[in-house]
């Protein structure tokens, strides 16, 4: 094949065939077509945009890159939660332990942090001793065991997919819709799920900032899925701002084992319950929204939510005593408040001066090869709307050293916009997606 | 630098500062920014367009990442002859030695050819023993010694340009107005030229097949000449049939003897001369098109032409002898007639089928690393508007063996296409784009 005919009909903003979708990809994968001409292909993609029927033809041929896990043996549903990417979400670490003690099998394929987000394998990391490099057959040994894995994207699932991810994080080709849908769902489709949960991230630190482009977004995911008979909820959540108070990896697992005790905040409780009710809904575990957080509340209020992620840890080789005690989570050397400059309204706390915040004090990724700090962070309690006195603590700064804290205290003052006044924040969630179409949330 | 920033603006279609290109291409060709952005970027550059300023902030770039051509000391003109790529192009084969011998210097860099278009490098290769890999101070040496040197583009000159084109070439990004000004100009104004003369060919065998294009392109390089006090002009030539008779490396190289023996085709010789006086009067060798035109035939019919082009030849480590016994040049194997297969008008002879032909029979490129065999190639000598018998000879096929015959018969069954009627082919010369403007041409 001549790597450029294709590139060219997508240059001319021409239709692929999923024939051509298949061989550009399969050639790529095969090392035929160069790093250098996917990523003229992927910027040409992203000015000229896919339509639906170009977008499940990549995301077929990303899919058939690789292998699957095959689950059915398992006998029970098999549902995982994904999430479009923001700052302080540690929902992943709370739904795998909750939504697998409750019947389901949570076989859940997750990311590193980049640029400004979090990512849940790195989250994991924080755990001493946790591995989350783990193949596809102890993913299954351990699924049949537990009902749960938490793993990262091995070489063996869609293998282009993955190549090309870090090529689009290095060439500024990410937010694209159809590229970004068929990354998402490459990856989720090779899980061998009976359903799936997207949480679908709106406003400034989401990656795509307009809400009819989250929308197109979570529709499109929802049809990709339908076309597997996979079936796909999505969820619009609230990124105007962090999610919980901690942002930093330890400080983020600390917080989620709070939420497996019941005891997290408000906002992240509330996005747990609700997409933690779309997985069990999906799975036909329970009857209603109503009996889903029921059953949820009762896993976490009697502890089988928290003796599961103990279970989970233990089995990927982690210190589980660090659910008894979050104190055995890496500590940082430094800790010191964030006091408001003034009085006024907290107009806005920014996720993503948070989000880069967290990787300048060491926290997170500039390139996919740096190491990452797990001790650093902030938690944030100001919420945007709170009225608050000048000198008033607004966050904790995490960090290595005297330095850090600087660094911390400086992100925070751009983070974190002290005005006259405030605007409402966006609702925390706003809209559900189904196969049924788009609905405010919660539906009436 | 971070080079998505960069990359980002392009693709959103924003202007580039002169200082965010000149750190782009110095990052690039330093290293830092990989071959997979700047092809990212490339393509970026395809879609959203360059403006004036910014086209010559990239020529600027360019020239900056290499070494130039010192060459005031010569104490004459120096003008170079540039032609944007067409099939059966051996004019520069001609013009260096015809305008040299005429007291003027001759520094001329060319390329290979790639894709349908064949390079004049690879032309002169065809001469057994012929070097064009000469560094920077030999070819100052042979231009100090005889007035011409002929030689390919070296690392040292606009090495950021070398490897975009290369780039280009791979990832179909090379048609566009902007990057073909900018390539062409930096490595043109490396040379130390007080003058340049450029051929932009015309019609369906050119890079841009449409005249609007072709004429932006011809003004953009006359007005990026401008900027560094090099005057340009262009002329517009038709590249709807390949130029003369002869299309193949040894083949073209034998026509540009008999050319300097005053005995080319017609449409070789008018384009020949037309651009010839350009030079010489953008050198000040002339006074008028007329009394160049008597110089360059004085200078053919005389022997001069033909003596500079021994002397160039032996200087460069060639066999002078092929310019009085071109029988000594790469001889085919096997040559056979090709006939008309039906009675008709010669409606057309397609460029790039004839292009890719020379190709298919060995004597191109479709790799930058494949090796070209010189002694292949097709001598056509029907041209658009005639009528033929069927079973007249229309061509001649040169090949290695009786496979590259059928495959040679094939191409030009296909290239040359026989209908009850023809329209009229493109004007061999149409417009001449200077300072001035554009002109229909001849002038008035």
């Amino acid at each position: 094949m001549d790597a450029r005919q294709t590139i060219a009909l997508k240059r001319d903003g021409k239709r692929l065939t999923p024939a051509q979708w298949e061989a550009f990809i399969q050639a790529y994968t095969a090392g035929e077509v160069t790093d250098y001409q996917m990523s003229a292909f992927l910027m040409a993609c992203f000015l000229r945009g896919l339509d639906r029927d170009e977008t499940a033809a990549l995301t077929q041929a990303m899919l058939d890159s690789g292998d699957r896990l095959e689950l059915s043996h398992l006998g029970k549903p098999r549902i995982d939660k994904h999430s479009t990417g923001g700052v302080g979400d540690k929902v992943s670490l709370i739904l795998a332990p909750l939504i697998s003690c409750l019947g389901v099998a949570v076989p859940m394929m997750s990311g590193r942090g980049l640029g400004h987000t979090g990512g849940t394998l790195d989250k994991l990391e924080a755990i001493p001793g946790f591995r989350t490099r783990i193949s596809l057959r102890e993913a299954v040994a351990e699924l049949e065991a537990i009902g749960c894995a938490l793993i990262g994207q091995t070489e063996e699932i869609a293998p282009a997919d993955k190549k090309m991810y870090a090529l689009r994080d290095a060439t500024a080709t990410v937010e694209a819709i159809p590229l970004i849908s068929a990354s998402i769902m490459s990856k989720k489709l090779a899980e061998g799920l009976t359903g799936l949960v997207l949480d679908v991230k709106r406003g400034s630190g989401a990656f795509l900032p307009e809400l009819d482009d989250e929308l197109a977004l979570a529709q499109m995911m929802v049809s990709l899925g339908a076309d597997h008979g996979c079936p796909v909820v999505a969820l619009l959540t609230a990124m105007d701002r962090p999610l919980g108070r901690a942002c930093g990896n330890a400080l983020e697992t600390e917080e989620a084992i709070q939420a497996l005790k019941g005891e997290g905040p408000p906002d992240v409780m509330a996005v747990t319950y609700a997409l933690g009710a779309e997985m069990l809904l999906l799975a036909g575990a329970a009857t209603d929204a109503r009996d889903a957080c029921r059953r949820m509340e009762t896993a976490i209020g009697q502890g089988h939510a928290a003796e599961q992620f103990q279970r989970i840890i233990e089995a990927q080789g982690g210190n589980p005593a660090v659910v008894d005690d979050p104190a055995l989570l890496p500590q940082a050397n430094e800790c010191e408040f964030y006091a408001a400059p003034r009085r006024g309204f907290v107009a806005r706390v920014e996720p993503r001066a948070v989000g880069y915040g967290v990787t300048q004090l060491g926290g997170g990724r500039t390139r996919t090869a740096d190491t990452v700090d797990p001790s650093v962070g902030f938690v944030i309690t100001a919420r945007p709307g709170d009225w608050v006195e000048a000198g008033e603590p607004l966050a904790s700064v995490y960090a290595r050293d005297a330095r850090g804290i600087a660094a911390g205290r400086a992100c925070l003052a751009e983070a974190i916009v002290i005005a006259d006044g405030a605007e409402p924040p966006l609702p925390l969630i706003s809209h559900r997606v189904s196969q049924a179409g788009v609905e405010r949330y919660p539906s009436a």
